[in-house]
């Protein structure tokens, strides 16, 4: 036998040859089938998981796995770009068959960095913003909602994150605000944080605008990303919840595993929320 | 923007460089976990799939999905191998954490050939040949099944097949048999013939030792293979169909699209099988 050392770079390289050819095949073998039209979630994907990939290897990764919704993030379209730039990006996603319906995540610190992100959302086009602006900015936030009409979904991120560890965090703060200032209710950061998922969706229903889908090992803070499936989450249970109060948004995998090699996982994922769907 | 072929090879190109690392990441983050035990089917891959694969390779892929039991092809394990050569590729096998539960598909034409098989499945200490053997060869191979006490799961092979186009064609030469005579029941062939996956599985559930799971694009002769959950069988009614009779087989997945670049196409359709189990 091989050495372990040995056997795993030959394998990887070995697996890496081929990869021209289905990438094409896989895009023109995509059309619409009973399975994908029956699933009543949109299935998106969170721009971070492509935090290692190109524009062009992350239209091919999703026409791979046959999902066309992205929240962008700066990396690929960075915030204080030329509205030629912001064309140019655009029309290479459209080209590409993939829908960008959100920009974000956008961290925010300062009433500048509020004004950048909702004129940035303006020029993009898109109509929610997946942001996270600081305490004292959470007003300032909401007359920018009302003056855009751009929804901003304030994203929890987990018991290590000083801002919003879970999603109470976030909704006990807005949740007498303007109705188009919400929730991006990430459920890996939740559910480490010790959210009940079930209970949050259907306790801040209305203010739910987006989801972040992923899986953990565990309900604990030092709990690690994993093919969703593998995990802890009940996604039975949370499809359902959402399937209750209607939810209409999309539904966002983010994969943070095998991050520079995360097409099998997010594959993987993505075949999973599907067969639950279904 | 760049030219589609310009497009699909910078994107292959770049997604392969990076394969190195998670292979190895991968297998140390498979451990238990709660739906992997909830799912009441054993899931396996069908040998046939890697056929462009050398078995450190097929190793490597089936870390990776998290799948530990396969059927193995001549292909990785030749019918004419010494005991040496079974017992050198077999623990190839178990020290990459795979089970070899079968061999097969094995075609036979001859009785020198059924011999083979029969004296080969016993060298390699299996209980189960996926085989196609001729008509006139069942008899024999019902008097081999006998003296050898291992079963065969005779497999069926789509409508364009002169032997056994649909699992009827198999279960009405073989249900007054040995009960050791039985059918691997390729659902992608079965629902290109026209079959009724579940009435299959109702009406022949005794016979039913190991199934070729796969998705095809329709319920036609020219169909084509699909990842699990994109095609036209609904494999929700057909899990139903085996939880009802209790089948206690592997559930093998056979995936033939992309074959040299299948690794996403069967993570994708193992997530989905897992998604519907679950």
């Amino acid at each position: 036998m091989p050495s372990r050392r040995k056997f795993i770079q030959s394998s990887a390289i070995a697996l890496s040859i081929p990869s021209l050819l289905p990438i094409s095949g896989a895009a023109k073998n995509i059309g619409p089938d009973k399975n994908y039209k029956k699933a009543f979630l949109k299935l998106g994907m969170a721009g971070y998981t492509f935090v290692n990939y190109s524009i062009d290897q992350t239209i091919a990764m999703m026409n791979r796995v046959a999902i066309d919704n992205l929240s962008v993030k700066e990396f690929h379209l960075p915030l204080d770009s030329s509205q030629e730039k912001i064309n140019e990006v655009l029309a290479k996603f459209k080209g590409g068959g993939i829908n960008v319906y959100a920009v974000g995540v956008i961290y925010m610190k300062s009433q500048a960095e509020v004004d950048r992100a909702f004129d940035y959302a303006k020029r993009v086009g898109v109509e929610l913003i997946v942001g996270v602006p600081t305490y004292d900015l959470l007003n300032y936030t909401e007359k920018k909602v009302k003056s855009y009409n751009i929804r901003i979904a304030i994203h929890n991120h987990g018991p290590e994150d000083k801002l919003y560890p879970g999603p109470k965090d976030v909704y006990d703060r807005i949740h007498k605000m303007d109705k188009r200032v919400g929730l991006c209710l990430d459920i890996g950061h939740a559910f480490r944080a010790g959210a009940d998922l079930e209970k949050v969706v259907t306790d801040y229903a209305p203010r739910i605008f987006d989801l972040h889908m992923k899986d953990v090992t565990g309900a604990r803070a030092d709990a690690k990303a994993i093919e969703i499936g593998r995990g802890a989450i009940d996604f039975n249970a949370f499809i359902a919840a959402l399937r209750k109060i209607g939810y209409n948004g999309s539904c966002s995998i983010e994969f943070e595993k095998d991050m520079k090699d995360s097409l099998p996982g997010i594959a993987e994922s993505a075949g999973y929320l599907r067969g639950v769907m279904s």
